[in-house]
């Protein structure tokens, strides 16, 4: 009996979107407002979801107070108030998209989860924007 | 051309996590807060989605007034303002977690629609913390 | 230069609507649903406002740091994952509406808060039922 | 390194179910009261999702502000304010349910989007009741 | 000890913005997408409040299960699923914008709450769009 | 006949709190994480309220258009993806707390609505924390 079980979390951080290798022109070009120098940012709202057998003692897929404290050490802890591009090291030459964050934040998560459940990122950047990552 | 169709339904209730077979304190160092002797609450939302062909006669792929009325019938009318471990019979021995609901939900939804339709149940226990239940 | 600064909380409890002095049929016909004698629960989503002088200095009218822990001490840590009938002694004889809630928690704040300041407890009892309580 | 990225949307309209090749009793008794001759009306909320690669270069699934604006010109623009059985060509004869609306919108932005791309297309008629089509 | 009780309802509908005594032309400069003479339409979402005195006895301000079924047979039973311009005669003269509905709901409402009471009425046309009207 | 008509709106920007002439510790155990030197930033969603007779002629208090599109110019066009404390000058000096931007917010409305209706401006600057100004 497979369930998916989800837990919502949040963060606000700076960030902006750009390139070193390309000129000012072409960043502006292909980022936008989002290149803007002197930062811009947002309200992250995150859903993490993990999916598996629903132990039968328990009735727990995983317990959401063990989920829900990993995401505030794992992701909460370092993004929240911080600026992606100048305090995150992995966001030092990777541009900080919504999409790379997502991956990020997989990664960091998958690697305290059991390996038999499966994990699942859904970002806002904003109420009308998100993305979704599986692995 | 298949489609999945989704409905909100939503019930309140009162419940506990704990195991008969288990001593109070393993019962508190598992459950935590939600063990309270005493019950505590959520209002549940839930979200029903059946997957299948649309219909070319009426463009439905089910009529979402029989399936509202379907959840009303089997689900709410049944666990709405009720203590789910005490007039519940399935929770009698189950405890009743958000994913041991989603089954039992599924279950009950599943005996009354049509085979060929798959079905999937999304429980909000609050609004951070949901279940997703797909057979 | 007034402002009127909200925080949102939250916290899941059980109630039952009744009164001792009524009979069982008295009670049923007034509280429906709602007298149901083991209890049903709520996600009671929570908004507390002040009102008052934009601090010069700070820019804050009250530090959200201080109203979201004051939240959490006195409201949160008592009343959540708690039977309202039961264990909060103040609903031992008032019956545990959403309007006497809030009127509770609009008390117990307000022992706290500036008196030059106003204080406005908004309580959402479910997403469609909520009450105001200005004092 | 496929991530989902979505985006949400929204118009207005008035619409109503009925088959011409049906009288007016069995009109109304299987569409109900959308099958009011003097149309009724929803907010359309819409989610357009697409899934693929992460472009290495930009750290994007799809330029966010491409598929905005892609969205608009071939949907919003269409739709909003609009009649959909009498303004909107392709639902002359086709029932504007929501499923086949979901399908008309999800075949007008395939021919803008990248075949290496999956496309998902989420509609909601209304807040309790949304469908989904995925191609 | 006066709270404000509040409760959500819904319904949708169709409406077009014109005047009779203008000429098109007049008619499209002022009230754009919103005069198509095919109509649009919205779901209204509708908040109710009624604020006046804690009843002791029960704990109310006013029995909610009373004001919802007001509402559905004053409101929701005679203006869902309907056109305003055609089929509501309070509209057949007065334009049916949100300021205008706000005030027909108010005073058909009125009419069946204790006076000692005052209602307040919020309807929301779209998610972004709303109107506040007290008497 | 006076009706509050509300138009929400947003933008997303990075800022600080901090004070030049307080030192660093200070800073810090006043503004804690905001205080970040590196910036943070927030999706800031607006509700701009405007409060005054309904026009007999149109059934408007305001166009809402009209409205809207102010919202753009005088405030979304510059706040947008901008670091309030660098790129907007009433902030060089000024404490950007949510309560200073919207008395900020709503100074720069009021020039351009009508002295014979109200103004009133609610600013979140996340889901669970917001202020509201009324001049």
């Amino acid at each position: 009996m497979k369930v998916k079980v989800s837990r919502k979390a949040h963060f606000n951080a700076a960030h902006r979107l750009y390139r070193k290798d390309w000129d000012e022109e072409k960043n502006k070009a292909v980022f936008g407002r989002c290149n803007n120098p002197n930062y811009h940012g947002h309200n992250y709202e995150l859903v993490v979801s993990v999916y598996g057998e629903i132990d039968e003692e328990t009735g727990f897929v995983m317990d959401m107070k063990v989920l829900k404290n990993l995401i505030k050490v794992e992701i909460e802890d370092i993004l929240d108030h911080k600026n992606l591009n100048i305090e995150i090291p992995e966001f030092a030459e990777l541009n900080p998209t919504a999409e790379n964050i997502a991956v990020y934040i997989w990664r960091k998560l998958r690697l305290h989860i059991d390996m038999k459940k499966d994990l699942e990122v859904v970002l806002y950047e904003t109420p009308r924007n998100y993305v979704t990552f599986c692995g």
